[in-house]
């Protein structure tokens, strides 16, 4: 993770975008600052200069307000913060569709295609979920 | 949900605390700014009003500037903000597991005591999980 | 108070100014926020718009962040925030002499002449209240 | 406007974008500060999320320090807040025609094609209009 | 428009106010930054420091955070800032109309009566226009 | 006021908390800035600083700008600021009952009890207030 | 100076508005902060708070950070901060003629009528001063 | 440059983007603020207002504060700031070669292809250019 | 200090807060900001996550803008900020009595008993100390 | 004022500093701003540029924000805002003296020596002035 | 303290600077709001006016939102904020030699010589002191 | 780079200043938010801590929000930030004199003499550059 010369570390290398999966608070806060010790962040901060695509999926909390402020900076940057927080609509039966279900929306927020992604069609009968308060 | 004259509407009425589970954002953003058009979001005003513990589990991602802003505003007034990721360092084998651990994580941010709470011991073995980046 | 087609709604309708008497925490978020969800609010919101008089007498605290900034943001806009908090220094006997100075005061935000009204003409003999500290 | 449960209240419903037209000052707050309390707006909640085309036809004025700092909210999300003020640089002869140009307007700013669209092609002759000042 | 030296570029000659019919976004800017290049500008900079009545009518958009950061800086200064967004409540039938009425709301702002102008007087009827959303 | 080397002047003397009643405008901003030009502010700044509880009766009203950033550093550094805007829910009848049930909800706010302290169980008949709007 | 029971320590007694003339940079600065430890800015917050016309004459410079941001808030709060530097346009010939002028600004500004006042009517004749850079 | 009925002072002229080469401190300060005195500036901020692309290469420094806070607000309203400091990892051996690598990193910036372009292969022999510090 | 798999690491494990003696001005930024490189400032940054008690006990100075805003960020997420400067009331006789006051300040400030503890009991001689200008 | 390639309009060029007297409000905003558009105010932009010494007079008053927060950037990049208010601590005799004193404090505040500085020496006798409230 | 006609208090009196030896959190509000009501803090004001070298040494903590939000407005003045935290580096053993120490760090931040002035060489031996964390 | 107890990391080895050439942006993050990973920053820490000259020459662009946001935290403390952009006034006809210049302009900025710098003396023939737009 210190090799600081590979070609992701420059901006004239060409990528699509890039996703740290999951991304600790701590790289969180190395991109929301630009204070990139690991290759990583090093490399997120170019996809961040370049205008290209970066997810953030950040799994600990709850959140203080320096994560909360490092966010909302890379959000202002472009970038996208999301959370695998699971979602029941589909009635997930095992841990691995819960896994499914993120990776589809992960994909689906850096712009590609998906064997998972299913859409939400709305409900349709008597058993629908409650909506969220 | 719309009886503002229950109990929980007011200060005077003395609660340990509440938590909002899941908390939309749009809950998220009623407490934030004040706009309490449901008893479930005066309710929470209240709890803050009154110093009292307020949790809420966000689930929707991913944020944009507004709800982070939000987060940010219960986070100053007092507010924890926690959002139901999955940990995978006691290798759960079923989504029960998971909502266990989340609950468990609930109750110890409203500092009630929980039958499912597991500290973690650090990594002991050779299949340690790999620290976030 | 759900009927947006009165003539309060529209800013071509001439008032002198208006008074949310009393202005719950939740009123004072909407017309702070512009999330106006009844006919009143909407009303605060045309009233400020067109740089009309507005008083909110707001009752409830302590204060939160939130209604804190709300204040704020009512005041930049031109609002007037007032509390109905009882003074005592005309040596009231009643609860409606209370109510009396308060809408006394109140009137006189609104620019409007009241029967109420007593200016203070200081302290003038040795029973003299405390000033405030 | 109730059902929060329709397709478009989710984010894995695919959509290009949206466009309120027009937008109540009151949309624009619920859509600037995370209130949805109707499915239109829940529904450009979810459009700012999933970073898909938002525009927002503001059509109230004079514009009060809420309703500037929504917009501004809106703009930094990604959103295009736009007005519909007419344009005479064509010499409309109708109403209609004013219309038409604010629908193609609208429709270049939703990225769609259109068939009123005309391109400013600078002034040619004498009688060319005064540049604003 | 170069003239600096005209009487309206100085405090001491007293006006009522002043309007800028239309106001473009560079006009805009100038007022708000107090960098006036034009009599124009310069003369509405004074009118804010003489605590006169101001008003601008905006016309592009779509606006950037430029342009709404600007608009509150007038507005914070005292100014009132507007959009000649045509209105249809009157059932206009020609652009005339929607131009009488956008210069009655103008007057209005200015505080000067105007013949054009009519109330809201709330809708009476089966065909009155939906409420804005 | 003015003996600086009382002991509540400095943090090593423990006090549960401190309340200021009532608390001038002048209080209040000597808090809120830390310019403790008597014992009593002085105290209350030690009183957050050694993070205890304190707390602010103000009375005095409209606020202005100055006022409400003030209650808000305040607020922020922990300090709890209420008004003692009389309740009238449980019907007193006699300024005496409202200035108890002031202290009683100051007392709690301090985490003291009290003997005048009652708490608002929802409205149980016809004759039930209106909420606040 | 420290009589703080005189009538213009109270609100309810009731002036047309008030100057400082001169107003050191301390006196701007209790101003600003509330920090009225004097009858003169305690009068001062009373005006502002009771949004009457408040107008502060600072002569002292140059400015530091906080005589500046302490001169916004002031501003923001509706007084009007000037300072008594000489005009020369109307050629001057003593310096009662430059404290007349001085006066007969402070007047206007207090909306008082002046003998001293006089237009500037532009520049008519070759001699005309140069515009300010 | 004083033309400002040219094409591209409308935003009904549909362009792909722009390019400020190089773009003067002045220039920088206008697109910031909207004060656009010269047609290069208002297409400039058109190009912004339209949500097209827009290329700043800023050549003067060391910044101020005001450049730095132009600069922030350029990027922002999704304007891309860059400087053409000259790069060595390709061992350029003329002026020429710089230019020609400025050129390409433009290009890129607008979305268009350039003959000039090389991509960062990383470093693969003993003699790579140490990394920055 | 690289061993992020030791169990403070985790927010599930329970501790009752935290404390850096001394804290360099290095950790005192990576606990501001998130960017924890060693498990100290990662272990701070989860005791603020989980809301226990932190105390930062910072020794260099002067200090810079960003050491500032970093103390602020600190007390803002409910850190506690202190340094050790000697306290001379108690007119202490070596540098390991200085150390003692600091040590006993410092427990106090985590909830801790301290045997070194003593109460300023305010000056009781003539000999007492200047009060702090 | 029109020639940008002049001297002073290059950091290149060496100067001690410079002053702008009297500094309108247009110029002070152009130097706040960056927006140059005289050679004057580019020149002043070169000396903050190159952290030389720059004084601005400014004359105008009442202050608005746009004033104000100009003032507050100029200062904060390291500008000196002075105001040419008369001192009458000296008892001067005539305008020329007025002038005199203005000149002597702006050669003080450039750093330069001057023959009119005299310096304020305490009062001596029964006549000293009031100090300013 | 009280006599604000002594020379210090005014900007025409030359001095190198000035420095509050200890500053309590009181001096050092009033240096940071401008609210100087002693002689000394009134003094301190001129320092930063006439941009002369101004050093606070302060001495209580913890630091509260107000103490660190004063100490930032002193340092964006110019000021120098720095606390006698003991340095143990050198290994003093009294109490006189940590004043010292203070003393010497102090003068070197007003520019001054001082004969107890020690420069660190860097660690020559095993018994280095470890770095701080 | 990892020896912290080297001379340069304590602020009582006095330097005249410092300069990091070039700066990644990683270093610059570490030095405008104290997060200083190593002795290169840890010393540009000191050197702003101690007041001293510290320049700072940024290569990488374009700037994203926390490039810019560190550059203004840097800005703010004193630090000088540039960039080595060519300048083309005078005709470079190598790569060296291209890097001379840079060299030349930093020497300036960090107040030391060079062999290299010439003064830009105004265009004199009709071959004079454009200024920049």
């Amino acid at each position: 993770m210190g090799d600081f010369t590979a070609p992701i570390a420059s901006g004239s290398f060409a990528t699509l975008g890039m996703a740290l999966v999951p991304c600790s608070v701590r790289s969180l806060a190395e991109v929301a600052t630009g204070v990139g010790t690991t290759l990583l962040t090093r490399a997120a901060d170019v996809t961040l200069k370049e205008r290209r695509r970066l997810v953030l999926l950040v799994r600990e909390s709850p959140f203080t307000l320096a994560h909360l402020r490092n966010m909302e900076q890379v959000t202002l940057m472009g970038g996208i913060v999301a959370v695998p927080a699971p979602a029941f609509y589909h009635h997930p039966t095992s841990i691995e569709a819960l896994v499914d279900d993120t990776v589809a929306r992960l994909l689906d927020h850096l712009g590609l295609p998906s064997p998972f992604r299913r859409e939400w069609q709305g409900t349709t009968g008597p058993a629908a979920p409650e909506p969220e308060r």
